[in-house]
């Protein structure tokens, strides 16, 4: 199967990044593509650099104008497209959401990112409310997704739960980057962190994984940090965390890669780790910590 | 910290095999090292190549003259000693088991294989019943030791559980390695996906790795596949996935690596994923499969 990404640098103009956004879907899509996947958050700049009230104003509600944009694109391209949007659920009650269109259109399924990260430039905590349907894939007519946000990256229990409810792939909708006043080695560290752990997620459930992320330099509008220099990096491995592609670290990307969804069974029958599991002891994983 | 790893092509001489380990310990501890690691199964040939219920004849008794050996080799160095033997329990009934032994040459604690593979060269489910006793961090002189078994590589779980009981290290004495009639390009993707998987625990436990395998050639002697040749491999990553160390793939190998514990806390602090767990959402986990 033809996967489409699209690795962007974002400007403070909506219209102009969506408008982007959906050319590339074309592009890619009259390459073959039949599932597109964006960054996240990808119709705004990172706005939760800072913590202000105001920038709630950047979320919309499902349905509306966004919404209907990317259904659109989907229709008219005939792709499988997964978005990323800061919904608006209720009055002040928000969630950062990965939509799934249908190829015709359709809302194939959500997904609400269910672990908030929280440091200096990423303020989630104070935007996001966790969400609350679950780990469930969101079923397609080009499989079932396992679709995952930026900072779950770090969850295996996540990757394993989409696994566990079928899922033939997990994705990543991302926005990560390095702050200006690490060192270069550990600005690279952080790098290949983000990029091994998911990897890792590939590796222990037999699964392609793919991780899209934004990319360029935003400023910290608060002038508290340095502004996040978005590491792009986008890539896509296959059941064994083998590379199928990389994008570049500073630039932009948009790539047709293709996956074979089949492997997967063969690569779990080499390696069975769903078929060893001991669930017998496995209760304390749902323990905060186990003194 | 100072950690000695140990890897070794093995004889059919087990007193030899013995011998060399104390040998190596010795010169090890003689450098600085804390603590040191051998590989699975240490004492002999990998013999799980076949199915044949003489080989049990090698399973020993705790305590046994196998044991006392590596507890005096502890004794006598002053080192935390992580050996693995093939543990006979009662008549009939046998564990993979790793035994840890205080540097005063007491026993800290043992972990018996909780997820025992099956596979053809790696008939472990023949003669190994799977552990009951969970997912315990072994207590010792030098810290908390997660210590897990080979095949565990893949459970996600183990090493969340062992890190949740306040693990500060997960230790994998491991025997894995190629089968000479898959291609080249497969023998690297799986080495890479056992290194991946391993190095992603410790980015999504932000605790650092350690992982010792055997090297060399030992043929399958019932005959049914062409051996296995042990890839060595063995490596020390930190709580980043960061190689500390990466032994060679074809050569025996003794390396004292420098290992900073109290890296750990910074690291969780820069990346908390402990702390924006969903365990509200994790009992799917304890399920087999979620259908």
């Amino acid at each position: 199967m033809l996967i489409g990404i699209i690795q962007q640098q974002n400007t403070a103009d909506a219209d102009y990044n969506r408008r982007r956004i959906a050319q590339k879907t074309r592009e890619l899509a009259a390459k073959g593509a039949k599932l597109v996947i964006n960054q996240e958050l990808h119709d705004t700049p990172y706005f939760c650099q800072t913590e202000a009230v105001d920038k709630c104003d950047l979320a919309v509600d499902i349905p509306s104008y966004t919404t209907e944009f990317y259904s659109q694109v989907a229709r008219e391209t005939g792709v499988v497209l997964v978005t990323s949007i800061f919904e608006r659920r209720a009055p002040g009650l928000y969630h950062n959401t990965a939509l799934v269109y249908e190829s015709d259109g359709s809302l194939a399924g959500k997904y609400r990112k269910m672990h908030i990260p929280d440091d200096p430039a990423y303020y989630e905590k104070f935007y996001f409310t966790p969400g609350d349907l679950g780990f469930e894939p969101i079923s397609t007519s080009v499989g079932k997704l396992g679709v995952l946000v930026c900072w779950e990256h770090g969850s295996q229990a996540a990757g394993r739960l989409m696994a566990l409810r079928g899922a033939e792939m997990l994705i990543y909708p991302t926005a990560i980057g390095t702050e200006s006043t690490d060192t270069p080695e550990e600005q690279a560290r952080q790098l290949e962190a983000w990029v091994t752990v998911q990897r890792g997620h590939a590796v222990a459930n037999g699964l392609p994984v793919v991780a899209v992320n934004r990319v360029g330099y935003e400023p910290d509008e608060s002038g508290v940090t340095g502004g996040i220099t978005f590491w792009g990096s986008s890539f896509v491995a296959g059941p064994q965390g083998e590379f199928l592609f990389r994008a570049p670290v500073d630039s932009e990307c948009t790539e047709l890669i293709d996956v074979d969804l089949k492997r997967s069974e063969q690569v779990r029958r080499w390696w069975p780790f769903l078929r060893d599991r001991r669930i017998d002891a496995y209760a304390g994983l749902t323990k905060r910590f186990i003194d």
